[in-house]
């Protein structure tokens, strides 16, 4: 597997990027090739196919947007059936906002894939990522889709993390090995994303396979559970795609290797493979926040002493999405009071005399005043680091909540000012 | 008086400004007086000092933050009263999160301005602007008000617009002269903000006054009203401050001029000033949008055919709040996939395939998607315009509202990522 690029060394990658991306092994039933449509540029691979041999049992989270496009309609169909034989990704054009059109563009990529496969259409899952509104021609590469299922292997992991980019500066790819009853298994995630992420939905894009026998019940009560303090917690300009998906896909091919199939959300021998699904869906969250459009600094809000989980998610996606702190962590300025203004403006429960706010382990204020022994420079040094840690108590109660995001730079403003053109 | 700066030749104006600063008529009753106190600034007036001859009926509209100023809370306590003397207000430090030590520096200040007009602390409204969680050493002006109290006249209005000033590029001031039973009245408003805006509470700060002689529950009531499509309807940045107020005084000194006295929210004598009023709000609030922070490009967002005028607020706050839309605007990309995306995310009831969308006089998309006739040229030019409208026709119901903000540049940015240094 040829790594395209090191992370650290080609240009405009992030500065959070990871050391080295992971080199992450197959899953036996799951087949991946990669092509170059030329969906929006000539020059890079744009298109994914993913091959369940045998049907997979799949589960889903999506945007919670009104306006979601074609594909995730038909994933949310497909999920009543809840087998999957087959995944087709494309980048370059999200086919949301897309009509009549774009209805027929799924149906006739779905329709192709399936034949290529030798399966129903409704075990077909789709997902598409890039510029809203435009037509997607699916001419440009259904015709691919036949070659695409014949040379399939499944060391092309990387290959699909690639295949799924846009604005990302690095693919985002990882893979767990948990114990079942005693066997190890797989689980191999990828995602995208990198603007137009907000919370209160799945993610930008992450497909997630892994060879445990899992019941498809099971694997959604589990990826859901997994969702909400990861992908739903990560916003890097809390603005909610229509595309975002978020697709798990279990072969049960590890049976041959006598795990047990499970089929019970409560059966033990689960445990830790929950925890190595919660680890991986955390961890590629932070990789889009840390690749966040962009981005130079990652920033961690963790609120407590809140009256509820709920309203401490609240008061921290409120800091995480408030253009003053960001750009403050970006000027490396720990302009505490805009963390104030930031709670204040959450509609939360809150008592400004109870307030305790710190930058990492600084504490800045407490009962409602700048803390006395508030050194500047200490501070400032937390401000310089990679990851900046802000830590609110609320004071109230027990609610806590930590939510994942960067900074606002000048970049980001330039990237965006400029994507259609 | 004496104009400070030409707001269209001196560095750093905003484009939008207007191309002069309006020249405003005294109101009998209420006299003005400045100083530069050195609160953040040596070199800048920080200080305003509003005295009312004869106690005025007051109104006022406070920020909805769970975190709001101390002066704030002084203005909600003495509103019960009902009776101004005397408006106390300093840039520089808003005197927010200052606990205990903010308390006793605004009951110094208005035992110190009680004493210089001759009337009790209640009767003092106070209003503080720029940093948050510093104390404010309330010394540094007490002293003052005395002289201010003694020096101040009529004509300074102009004056009192620059002191209350922040990271403003220009002074935001204007005068109407509605009839009240065929009495021809004044009212003149200023206002300050720049950064820090955001909808769902009064504005940053603003203080209105007239000659009028009307009731303070009708003039409450005619306040709260002129405030939601006006200073409620506007966002910079989507972030709440801790500081907003939006006070309104009534001299009643109009009735030596015959001018009836009006008790009733309904008189319909008083139908000519509420338009004025409601037009001087709104005219203001646009200039605070116009004046965002690196502002280049104003954007007024409508929304038609919502389910109710609540819910096509909503979804033109979440339109107006988005940073893609808004980094969008500044690099003068139609680029109506993002209001999609925004519509989405807004989570009112949308049907994506009734939803309408315009640039100005340009329809890009109709049924759900892209309009057949839709021209990127015609588009573009719209948005190369000072100001970008853009119209939503949600196609459900009968709710519509307006939103005005700004663009998002690299200049927001960098006045936020440096703000406190």
């Amino acid at each position: 597997m040829a790594h395209k690029s090191d992370p650290k060394t080609a240009p405009n990658i992030s500065p959070l990027a990871p050391e080295a991306i992971a080199d992450v092994p197959g899953i036996d039933g799951v087949r991946i090739a990669t092509a170059a449509a030329g969906i929006k540029h000539a020059d890079r691979t744009d298109l994914l196919m993913m091959v369940f041999d045998k049907p997979a049992a799949v589960a889903g989270v999506f945007t919670t947007s009104r306006c979601s496009s074609a594909p995730v309609d038909v994933c949310r169909r497909n999920l009543l059936v809840g087998r999957a034989r087959a995944l087709v990704v494309n980048s370059g054009n999200s086919n949301a906002f897309t009509g009549k059109k774009g209805e027929e563009s799924t149906r006739l990529t779905a329709e192709a894939a399936a034949k290529a496969v030798g399966c129903e259409p409704n075990e077909v899952f789709l997902a598409s990522t890039g510029v809203i509104g435009e037509p997607l021609d699916p001419n440009k590469f259904v015709g691919r889709l036949a070659g695409l299922a014949t040379e399939a292997t499944p060391d092309r992991w990387r290959d699909a993390a690639d295949a799924i980019m846009t604005t990302d500066t690095y693919p985002k790819i990882l893979s767990a090995s948990p114990s079942i009853g005693g066997v190890e298994v797989t689980i191999n995630g990828i995602a995208k994303g990198a603007g137009m992420i907000a919370p209160d939905m799945a993610t930008m894009l992450s497909f997630i396979a892994t060879d445990a026998p899992i019941s498809a019940p099971v694997l959604q009560r589990m990826l859901t559970d997994a969702t909400a303090p990861s992908f739903n917690s990560t916003t890097v300009d809390g603005d909610t795609s229509t595309s975002d998906t978020l697709l798990m896909f279990a072969t049960g091919t590890a049976m041959a290797r006598d795990c047990p199939a499970i089929t019970d959300f409560d059966d033990s021998r689960l445990d830790e493979f929950k925890a190595a699904l919660g680890g991986l869906c955390l961890d590629l969250a932070r990789q889009i926040a840390r690749d966040g459009e962009g981005a130079r600094k990652e920033i961690v809000v963790t609120v407590k002493g809140a009256v509820s989980d709920r309203s401490a998610k609240r008061i921290a996606m409120s800091i995480a999405n408030s253009p003053l702190v960001k750009t403050a962590a970006a000027g490396e300025d720990a302009n505490w009071g805009r963390v104030v203004m930031a709670v204040g403006k959450a509609g939360e429960e809150a008592d400004r005399d109870r307030l305790q706010i710190s930058f990492g382990d600084v504490r800045v204020a407490v009962d409602g005043a700048r803390d006395p022994d508030y050194e500047e420079a200490a501070a400032a040094a937390v401000m310089k680091r990679d990851t900046i840690e802000i830590g609110v108590d609320i004071g109230l109660g027990e609610g806590c909540w930590t939510v994942y995001t960067c900074d606002l730079t000048k970049d980001y403003v330039g990237i965006n000012g400029d994507y259609r053109s």
